[in-house]
């Protein structure tokens, strides 16, 4: 699976489909670039962020008070827990101007895309988010 | 393949992969989320909406008016005579408060994301609109 | 890969996991339809553009002046040389009006989606952009 949206219900429904996966016994690796690798800096990941649609926003906001969706920061902890792996891709990182030492700890490893691609090919399926 | 995006022209197109798809005699299932659900619900299946961008939204209403882009709706009505599958995701309907009667009557199933992940497992392309 | 989306970064970033992939030996097929065809018309494939989220453009302009990200059609040639396929959806031109003569002459071939599903059913990834 490969993020690049920043949108919430994206990294979140994204994030829900690898717990699906991780569960069913399936391994999970994502790669987080553009607007979602800002998701990976500390104090970032859970914003709702103008990348939303307005119209979804107030969908989210409200399920995030009745309990309905789980932050993205809280759903990220339960995926590592099941297996997921997070790479961050080193390229949007000197983009985005993030250092390693910026990022949540949940992530596995600072990676290029290369690298990513050949995990990726042995894959059933992929997903660009 | 995976619907998300509500904007008009990401599920119009999509279905025309699904058509291409089916009379090339693959098998096509789809599970519709977040904005793309609401296009379930009756009376919204081919409303233009706020999620399509405004350059887009031109295209799209000068493609309608010519006849060159099918209503979704009648597209919908189209891939399902040719076998497509329409799963509507059960997170997303609680979420957006829609009832199952509601959906139209295209919908083959309401169900989870682990039921869909088995299928598409067996998929040899994966698509996330 | 199917490029959908017109965003300056979305299809920045396509071409990046394009030229890795090719970089790695893999044959890569593009398809490019509704907006993101836009860029395969003559004059028009850098042109930052309404559809790039304004917290994004703003890093992309960044990157493009400092080098970091190379401008859409600097990349494009670049993953020609490598041995990338260009086709242009044959729907989405009628429906924007462009006319074959009005393409770069990198596009490989006009086509339609069944072709390019033929193409895309043997391949070991998939992505839709």
């Amino acid at each position: 699976m490969i993020f690049h949206s920043a949108a919430y219900d994206k990294v979140g429904y994204g994030l829900i489909i690898a717990k699906a996966a991780l569960s069913m016994g399936m391994e999970v690796h994502t790669l987080f670039t553009y607007g979602a690798l800002k998701r990976l800096a500390r104090n970032n990941t859970d914003i709702l962020g103008e990348e939303t649609d307005s119209e979804i926003l107030e969908i989210v906001e409200n399920g995030l008070t009745l309990g309905i969706i789980y932050p993205i920061s809280h759903q990220i902890k339960d995926a590592k827990r099941l297996g997921m792996k997070i790479y961050a891709c080193v390229t949007t990182m000197t983009l985005l101007d993030i250092h390693q030492d910026e990022l949540i700890e949940e992530v596995d490893k600072v990676t290029g895309i290369a690298s990513f691609l050949d995990i990726a090919s042995n894959a059933t399926i992929s997903l660009y988010i």
